[in-house]
């Protein structure tokens, strides 16, 4: 997997931005990141990627799902274990395809913690994501969030 | 938040490099990394800059300040849990300011390991940093570590 | 250390190659990323290094004993407690000696994930190379990778 010095830069560039949103709990701008009306997020369990099994653990087809995903976040009326989260992005990689999409794998780790001010690991994952040209920076086509860390705090509240 | 991918990257050598010297406990070389004679260094709980709350765990509002701060880190007369400590800076960001200072941001993890050999996690943080142009490198004029994880392990006797 | 930018992001890009085909078991590519005939591969624990002590916890000295190294795991006769590992690569550092090699540090932690998706810190340790240009890409010299993490899960089934 051969990649664009300039290429990567702009795509950590994006998954940053992606990344201190939902740090943020900017939950309203999440949607942004996707392209309109067709785009894909899954969040899938490597144990059923390595089998082959097509199942995710959440998903969204369609831009409408995606913001559907978001819409009790923004308006705060999901009762959740509300926890403070740092994504860590790590070790990307682009290459732009024949088609002119960039496909874009990551590392992914989610540090949580409480508001008693305990941190501890959250979540372990890659990103394995399809962006679009959108002007200066990109919009998700696709997006897998395949997670290593599926057998305790399975709770997906929030986006990866 | 836009960046300009070559600050970014001057600015990632420059945190590497202040990470760095910390890492490696060159205390003597951490004041070096601040404007003279007017700096501000401050170590803050999310949940004080959450709730607005101004209060810092640990500040220094001069380069004064900040040379004491390592003095007798310095001379080693400083009794501590010693540990050796890893800081991984992440997903950084930075934009130039209109009067010249670039505002940066990054994700902040330290591990910490004993003389055991056992690692841990030991701080959750972000950096909110001001810095400014000093030759081909920059110079700290303010940097804000705010810390997720203040709940255990406070003890902060060395500069994050 | 004074680092050139674009050195860097192509040093990355190997560092992110080499993690990345570890990572998916790719075991049979693993020597392809050292120099033939000579090289030399060593993991060695942190305590031993800073006392100076040059015995290490697992070394190859030439591209057969890297070729050894990997050779069961290939061949899949190796029995050891599986685990999917995610191997973090950080403020990766690059310079060029005047030899024309390129010194190169970086941070690594390594998150380890059971078959039941239960993550947990595995290592913490820096990458020390020696690199050589091999046409766009690089080839390894001499790597130390000096682990932290040295008390708990010594197991190194598979190479850092």
């Amino acid at each position: 997997m051969s990649t664009d010095p300039m290429l990567r830069l702009r795509v950590e560039d994006f998954l940053y931005g992606y990344a201190a949103a939902l740090d943020e709990e900017r939950f309203d701008a999440w949607p942004a990141f996707f392209v309109q009306p067709q785009c894909r997020y899954e969040v899938l369990s490597r144990e059923n990627v390595d089998l082959g099994l097509p199942v995710p653990i959440m998903s969204c087809y369609s831009h409408g799902m995606v913001c559907d995903r978001v819409a009790m976040l923004i308006k705060d009326t999901l009762t959740y274990r509300h926890m403070h989260l740092l994504r860590q992005v790590s070790n990307v990689r682009a290459t732009r395809q024949a088609d002119g999409r960039i496909d874009c794998r990551a590392g992914l780790t989610v540090f949580q913690s409480d508001e008693e001010g305990v941190s501890s690991l959250y979540i372990v994952a890659r990103y394995e994501a399809s962006l679009v040209e959108a002007g200066e920076t990109f919009q998700i086509s696709q997006m897998r969030v395949v997670v290593d860390s599926y057998g305790i705090d399975t709770m997906l509240a929030v986006p990866l």
